[in-house]
């Protein structure tokens, strides 16, 4: 008997927006995994730290910041190889993702290499995205809007192609983009309609209207979310 | 003091996908409001039944499955009211949100009504989008892919122009709009990229490709997702 490989989602930040499910198998397995920066803390395993029941094995899988395709690979290679070795002997491993784990998450890269040889489970989580509107308080589409997520790293025409063609939009993976999507945004006439939400539900949380930003100081955990339709869109009292 | 109104999303069905935060709040919360339809059961009430702990003022907000616009207004208007005499006299109330409140959610009728007179919390919860894309065990965006969610009410022409300017999509609202989507993706030649998700999480959910399903037959809770990217997108083992 195999173990089982679960893609846990454990939510945007706050411990308590994990999901009973997750929480469950998070707490039953033997061995847990999670991602964390090549020196330092994992934020995922902080964001279940409260919940760990200890005695578990822990398996950091790092990755520097700044890494180039061909050694992501070869960590994430180093890393199925040895999350295999404990499903093989038959233990589960738990691996901690921020948000969902199949919205735009790294667990892709783990599931690409080992869902043909090992029973997976994926439990979704709340992501960022709709973290991100609730501590807006605006909601992040409404009635029969088209909603677009439009990742930083895209070149200018792609992103404003998108902006161009949506009721509303979220913009993710930010970081050393930041400066040139404010910039964007301004000259699309669209900076009045966009706001800027970092860390959400975390304790550092931020809100900001896209004029207050400072955009050399974005970090990759934030995201601008643009309601082309403006407020009356929502608030209007009928449906 | 007046008491705080509630968003909870409470998930996409399965009762175990309810947040730590949301099933705290709604345990706490003297009365608790939910969708339902004009005859019959809740489906939002059925996610949550095993986690009430009884006692606590139920409120149904009935509404037609066939709505004009100006009955629903009048049947949120008194739901308001309804709420805000509770809100009034100090009482928190907790309103169960299918899936994310401010993800296409019927929250957002109440929130308009309320949000300017008593203090409101949202609470996030997992989406039946993300829900979709674990259920079918595919990542519903990767890398930098542009992801949009397009409601099947549009017409042929928005909906065809939006999923030419995407790599992923996810198409939710299908109901009787369930044939013509079906058919348009045929036409699009998009139907062998494209999965059917029923009642993602819940105990009767099914998951067929495009081509299987009964378009006559795709009730609201049934989304379509569609990778343009194709498996090897994901599945390569690189990142």
């Amino acid at each position: 008997m195999t173990g089982t490989l679960y893609g846990l989602g454990i939510g945007p930040g706050d411990p308590e927006l994990i999901t009973l499910k997750a929480l469950r198998l998070l707490r039953a397995a033997p061995v847990v995994a999670w991602p964390a920066p090549e020196q330092g803390d994992s934020l995922a395993r902080s964001i279940v730290a409260s919940h760990l029941p200890g005695g578990q094995t822990e398996i950091a899988i790092r990755m520097p910041l700044t890494v180039e395709r061909f050694p992501a690979q070869a960590i994430y290679d180093g890393a199925a190889t040895e999350l295999a070795e404990h499903l093989s002997a038959g233990r589960d491993v738990a691996v901690l993702c921020e948000g969902d784990p199949f919205f735009y998450g790294s667990f892709m890269y783990l599931f690409a290499r080992l869902a043909k040889r090992f029973p997976v489970e994926v439990v979704p989580g709340v992501s960022s995205l709709t973290a991100c509107a609730a501590a807006l308080g605006h909601p992040i589409a409404a009635r029969n809007d088209v909603l677009t997520v439009i990742p930083a790293p895209l070149d200018d025409a792609a992103i404003a192609a998108r902006l161009q063609a949506t009721d509303a939009a979220a913009i993710l993976k930010l970081g050393r983009h930041g400066p040139r999507i404010v910039a964007l945004l301004q000259k699309l006439g669209l900076a009045g309609r966009a706001h800027y939400i970092e860390r959400a539900t975390m304790a550092n949380q931020r809100i900001l209207p896209l004029a207050e930003v400072d955009p050399q100081a974005i970090p990759y955990f934030a995201m601008i979310l643009v309601h082309k339709r403006g407020e009356a869109h929502v608030t209007e009292s009928n449906t």
